[in-house]
């Protein structure tokens, strides 16, 4: 347990996370009244909305109406995703109030490139070089790289290790074009398919072919394993998770309706706090906000905690 | 890694964990059918029904009728949970088809002696004392000592591993009395109060004391730990496990409707063959009557695995 580090950083992906898949309709109001209970929690980091086709993605559709309407709290990052130069564009419109920070967003598995990006590798790094060009070009710093299906596809099986290594690795040759410094290394779940060991072997082989970047880690609950490899990641010394609000989210690939989504931002704080690893963040406000987002959405999320309760509150009343 | 099993043992709880707790009402064929298809899975333990009083647990007032019925499968130990004489008597009934083993039942939580059997640990010791006599005067070996909530208490709080090796200290006094040798010590998150390092804590403590002994784990999903959990078990060299088929079940406990059961067969049943543990289960054919049991309650179950789905399938249509 020596690697298990003091404090870890969690961005907060439920907003964005959730509203892009849920039927709904959801109003903007209810969308603002989640961001601002977030707010209240001790995160320090909120993915709020998504500037997407709204064709594509029905659910934000008013991304404009949330960010200028939600309340922003002095000291949190709010982010915003996007995917093309129009996004980008949407973005900017709220640079004042949105932390803005480009990506240059690979995936490890060809097949998962072909299915769901509709381009080949080569494509999609001609692609980020693009983007990253764009980025710069707009002042939106580029600091990252993000690796979709780091440890395997739905489309393709497992991933090898070195395919991850070989995909950073040309992320990092986009960057070194632009002479960018690139401080964290995104790894994706993007189809749940991580256990802990595999977390081990891919962690290990990124940490030993660059040791001063950060790795941060994307993990889905698709099959059930999401906590067990936080667990992994946090004796991996890894301090830095993306999770969504009660599970919010979903799995919006082929054949997994009703999958499961992200972890838990409130079982994730539970697993870090019993063990005295710091999430800044007051569980059971965010259990709270974890059910105001079940009543938003209007069917349970798979959080087993939102369910549990949290054992502060068995613990007061058994003292 | 090196304390990993290399196979360990499930004992399927499914039946009995989750009809006793379902609204219902559940037909006999349908508790059969269940029994039955996970006899196919190679499953080699299966809990089949509880003898319990039937005005208390209703959804169990056919346990005859059921165990009558199904069609067991040589190689497969069918076993039922009784909690007093009248109970015993019922099991004995059908010694010739299920296998019948008794247990010393305590719990590490005075509180919750209280609480759920209303009588103190001292006084549930001399009920096991009395139990244990009816059990070898009926010829029933009792081999086992069962901690309940060895982790944690929603009535007491936190549990000291020290409480739980002197719990199983005066359990093994007891078997001593009777000149019995007890094999398994089996703790129970009964309350889901267990994380990773607590498992660590409480198995190495039991074991320091006894290290002949099999340590088996029974883990409560409450609060989407128990995965996480059985990973540290594994990583301890723990065996032996209890588990429910798609997380049937659930916590009977006060204060926590809707939360979820123990931990799902199919999620241990991954976790381990992705790490070369072997389980003897199949897992798709294991998800398959997942999904049957889901159909039979009528209401989604909390494992994410049997909606996100095997990895094995997704490999195949890959290759």
């Amino acid at each position: 347990m020596s690697d298990l580090p003091a404090s870890i950083h969690i961005h907060e992906e439920g907003p964005r996370e959730g509203f892009q898949i849920e039927p709904g309709p959801i109003s903007s109001v209810d969308k603002v009244r989640l961001i601002e209970a977030l707010s209240e929690t001790g995160l320090k980091s909120i993915q709020a909305c998504s500037f997407v086709n709204q064709r594509l993605v029905p659910g934000w559709a008013d991304a404009e109406d949330v960010v200028a309407a939600f309340r922003a709290t002095p000291g949190i990052a709010y982010s915003a995703l996007w995917f093309n130069d129009k996004g980008l564009e949407r973005a900017l419109a709220f640079r004042d109030k949105l932390s803005l920070s480009g990506t240059i967003s690979l995936s490890a598995s060809e097949a998962f490139n072909r299915k769901n990006l509709h381009r080949s590798h080569a494509e999609n790094l001609e692609a980020m070089r693009k983007q990253t060009a764009l980025h710069l070009a707009k002042g939106v710093p580029v600091k990252r790289i993000g690796v979709m299906a780091a440890f395997g596809c739905n489309f393709q099986g497992d991933i090898a290790p070195a395919e991850v290594v070989r995909t950073l690795r040309d992320g990092l040759g986009v960057a070194a074009e632009f002479d960018i410094e690139i401080s964290r290394l995104s790894l994706a779940d993007s189809m749940g398919w991580a256990t802990p060991p595999r977390i081990e072997r891919v962690i290990g082989e990124v940490r030993s072919a660059w040791p001063d970047k950060e790795i941060s880690l994307h993990l889905h609950d698709t099959r059930g394993m999401a906590v067990a490899n936080a667990m992994a990641g946090l004796r991996m010394g890894v301090r830095s998770y993306d999770s969504t609000v009660g599970g919010l989210g979903g799995c919006p690939f082929a054949g997994q309706k009703g999958a499961a989504g992200n972890i838990c931002t409130e079982e994730l704080v539970m697993l870090c706090e019993e063990m005295g690893v710091a999430t800044g963040v007051d569980l059971e406000k965010l259990i709270e906000v974890g059910r105001m987002a079940e009543a938003i959405v209007g069917h349970p999320l798979p959080s087993e905690l939102l369910h549990g309760g949290a054992l502060a509150a068995f613990r007061r009343a058994a003292a």
